[in-house]
């Protein structure tokens, strides 16, 4: 269990600011995460990485001359912002463009998506890569769905030696994509982390038994046997893993491949050596190639014991890849060229003048009277969304630990808050409705992570966009604002009806919304009709086998239980009505 | 705890196996462990570290340029045998000749100590080097008697970035113990690791407590506390070690010094770097400068959740050493200079020949016929005393582990086979007593390792010496080796009558052998007596306070129990008993 911290929710920036002292040769915290100490050539693609804390050395680790040119790093499990992506990037890139790569996970999917289309219109050419590593996530014909684990390295390392090399973005994507195409991992687990503050584990495995296939922040794995021996281990996660060749190989005879054998915390360095003696003779007798293997800790999950096996099948190009130099904190390899430290190019991206909340000091757009008042009304709203979704946060994190993670609650009560705090500054300064609704979206998206963080930021967002700053909002303003809020979750959670997320309840509502609005109802008495037709759509999710989002494949778990997603938008929705019905719109 | 393994009495060995397979760009498997696979500079002095398993990255991790030429490398939580170690050195020397630097327990000094009694006779210059940086296991002032923890990292470092600068090795033994007097370290705990194949671990702290000073083999603590926050984590390890600075220096502020933050297995990096942020800042406020902080996994305990704090205090001469380049499979700092790979020097070196008990093939000595049947009466006392050792192996172990680390048990079963198996060749290959019995008791030293391995060893070769190969043997030379025994033991483990060892027991035995045999008793008859004597006199070490070896705070919890040694010596002296009934003697 992780037994050392202060207040658990300041826990992810408390280990960043300590890993930047630790490392400050190498490292430099900006904005969002870290960027490289060190120069970089000017018009070098910049590889970006990231993901959620609590996997070090992903994802601030693997930063240095070699590796990536940064990383956003997010809350413990949770995706990084889309904001703190795009502010990690712009400190990173020099000139070259910015390949922004990631484990796929729905969360980090969405906000490195995000980040990727601001980075472009401000004309910064960029491209992403999910890395899909881990063969247990999904089928072989559906290798798009597949999360990203240990091979995350193999995929970081192609990208930066080719940035390295002075090639184009282009090719450089190509190249991590042909990695990604030819890296595969498999792991086993006994038992699972406990995360700072948190009273249990995420997950549990038997005595005696192991998770075989289990995911990283405790996904549910393929199938439970009994502990091996480390030969039998090793045999289990080789043969599985040549049991499925990349494209194009016919046998592993004669094949070169990298490989890592990683611990997930606290299987330990001498299991693991004695685990690899056994891989190294199987991929032996199977004539395969180790070219500098790796053995340790690389991608991890607190203390979480469990370990994984990755093979990167090498080809002509992408050997030298891999073995090119590297110096990072957590992983080096050969000899880099010494080069200059980087000379930050802005102060503002020093550490001691980053600005954890860059809408607080922003001054607003002038706005009328009347959208003042609903700018009230909003940040009553946002007020009573914090309230009640801290008074159902645990609920929220149980519901949601039936089929995924569990960190729902957590997630939503960081944006709800940080929504509120942020209109109540923006109302001060004067804002209209619409400002304040943005600037609440860019609160919550940012300070929240994950994917329901991006969410919701899509939500507030629309709705602000709707009211503006100068009109008096009527109904029909809100009516389209939700209406727009669906369509843009839609695309951005790339979900539809039925796939049991909160669009299940969010199409309803605003269905049943705009119809009533359009049937002449008052705004109050619109919103709770098409509360309770939110409540019902939550509720009948429980009868759903989840489609989207995070690779599960024991997702018939979640039969019987309704989406957390949508169980909050319904809890949002009806809290909501409380603030509208003191309102004159 | 402890997971993956095949044969927990082969996982140290499987292990260095595995490591060895990852990493032979660095390192290259010699028999007894791991030198550098890179040429070092002829004349340049050899670091040698060791000690026993389950520590990793201490101490195999930590061979390479800049750092240790080589590692001796012992079973888990023993001590590298004295043979471990001088093969070695041997094969890691160039000419300057050899550092031997470990921590220091009492099985690591008896062993580096013999290996470098070896080394010097053999015409290679030779120094030892216990380190003793962690506060809690002794009072300031008996610094002697002080464990070596992660503190370790700093005087290898030291020594062997002065070797690198080709500093003769006066020098560098000079500028090691300068390193060792200015290191301290300060440890917490919150669980012990569970052993390959044990059932249970070695010790355990209650839930929501820790343990404060406690040592990386479960030694026990100096006080037991709540669990504290992160930052009151940092400021216990930082207060503790600016309590006690070292000699010369009046005030931490103004100073220099290197700091090792270290996790013992399962508090994790995240973890490490949150408390690094508060010890970090504490030592500003405290005016100290940081140099090269390391904060990680560095001294090990499988996956012991603990945590230490080493401050390595800098002098103008020590911070270049301390800031140097190195390059070792869990240790790279700044930029090496490219070497060529080291060719070894003789076949017998290379792992594949590598031959793990050497004195199996070796041809004997003639013999006259008398010298070869009490050879035959020596290998059944062998065969009794492995039968003994093994029906009381748990007991053992048990008795041991109320004040010491709980591993007697298993190092003499593991030592007594060695030593029959060994007998049994010798006597297959026409050996005389004298010869049988030394190949016993280079085999019994070299495979159980540990403080109990060498004296075992030492008790063995006296006799062996005694009996020779020629003469029929009469009980008056079985007397003179016992007494020669018993002086070797005094002499080798520091220990005298009283001082709850081995002794207290050998003693009273040698003297009422020698009584017995000089008032004309016949051999069997004399044994048993003394054998009686040893046990009363085992017995009796119930009463004693241990005053010798591993450093035991809390010593007097051994009050009431008898020494380990003691007991074990007695058991073997009766079982002998029977072995010589059927002799002529």
């Amino acid at each position: 269990m992780t037994r050392l911290f202060n207040n658990p929710a300041a826990f992810a920036d408390e280990a960043l600011e300590g890993f930047a002292a630790a490392h400050r040769r190498l490292v430099r915290r900006v904005p969002g995460g870290v960027v490289r100490a060190t120069a970089t050539a000017p018009g070098q693609v910049a590889v970006v990485v990231g993901g959620g804390s609590g996997h070090y050395p992903a994802f601030s680790g693997l930063v240095g001359q070699g590796l990536a040119h940064g990383a956003a790093v997010g809350n413990v499990f949770a995706s990084p912002s889309a904001q703190q992506v795009h502010q990690v990037a712009r400190a990173a890139q020099s000139g070259g463009g910015v390949l922004l790569a990631f484990g796929n996970y729905a969360g980090d999917v969405l906000h490195f998506g995000q980040a990727a289309e601001r980075l472009t219109a401000e004309g910064v050419p960029c491209a992403t890569l999910a890395v899909t590593d881990d063969v247990s996530s999904a089928a072989a014909g559906e290798s798009q769905k597949r999360r990203g684990v240990a091979g995350d390295l193999a995929v970081f390392k192609t990208a930066a030696a080719a940035a390295e090399a002075g090639l184009p973005l282009a090719e450089v994507v190509r190249l991590a994509r042909l990695a990604n195409a030819r890296t595969r991992s498999f792991g086993i687990a006994f038992s699972g982390c406990t995360l700072p503050g948190a009273d249990a584990p995420l997950f549990t495995v038997p005595a005696g038994r192991m998770a075989v296939g289990l995911g990283i922040h405790g996904e549910p794995g393929l199938a439970e046997r009994p502990v091996p021996s480390a030969d039998e281990a090793a045999e289990l996660l080789v043969s599985t893993l040549l049991h499925e060749l990349p494209e194009g190989v016919e046998s592993p005879r004669g094949q070169r491949a990298g490989v890592i054998l990683n611990g997930l915390g606290s299987v330990k360095y001498e299991e693991l050596f004695v685990v690899y003696r056994q891989v190294a003779r199987l991929l032996a007798e199977a004539g395969v190639e180790t070219v500098d293997p790796e053995v340790g800790e690389l991608v991890t999950s607190f203390d979480m014991a469990g370990v994984s096996l990755t093979l990167f099948w090498l080809t002509d190009e992408l050997e030298p890849l891999w073995t090119a130099p590297a110096d990072a904190p957590a992983y080096r390899k050969g000899t880099v060229a010494p080069v200059a430290a980087d000379e930050p190019s802005t102060t503002g991206e020093a550490p001691e003048a980053a600005d954890p909340d860059p809408v607080e000091n922003t001054a607003v757009p002038e706005a009328s009277e009347p959208s003042r008042a609903a700018a009230r009304t909003a940040l009553a709203a946002l007020g009573a969304i914090e309230a009640t979704v801290r008074a159902h946060a645990d609920e929220l994190g149980r519901i949601d630990a039936v089929a995924g993670d569990g960190d729902h609650g957590i997630g939503m009560r960081r944006g709800s808050e940080a929504a509120h705090a942020a209109g109540r500054g923006a109302l001060e300064r004067g804002a209209g409705a619409g400002t304040l609704l943005h600037h609440a979206a860019d609160a919550w998206a940012d300070r929240a992570g994950g994917t329901s963080g991006a969410l919701w930021g899509v939500i507030l967002r629309a709705l602000g966009t709707a009211l503006g700053d100068t009109e008096r909002p009527d109904a029909h303003a809100v009516s389209v604002g939700v209406d727009a809020a669906a369509d843009g979750v839609m695309r951005l959670g790339k979900a539809e009806t039925g796939d049991k997320t909160m669009v299940d309840a969010l199409v309803p509502f605003a269905d049943a919304l705009s119809d009533a609005v359009g049937g002449g109802a008052p705004l109050a008495a619109a919103w709770d009709t098409a509360a309770t037709a939110a409540d019902a759509a939550a509720e009948a999710t429980a009868g759903l086998l989840p489609r989207l989002g995070r690779a599960r494949p024991h997702a018939e778990k979640s039969l019987g239980t309704p989406d957390a997603g949508a169980v909050s938008l319904a809890l949002i929705v009806r809290a909501v009505h409380g603030a509208l019905s003191g309102s004159t719109a």
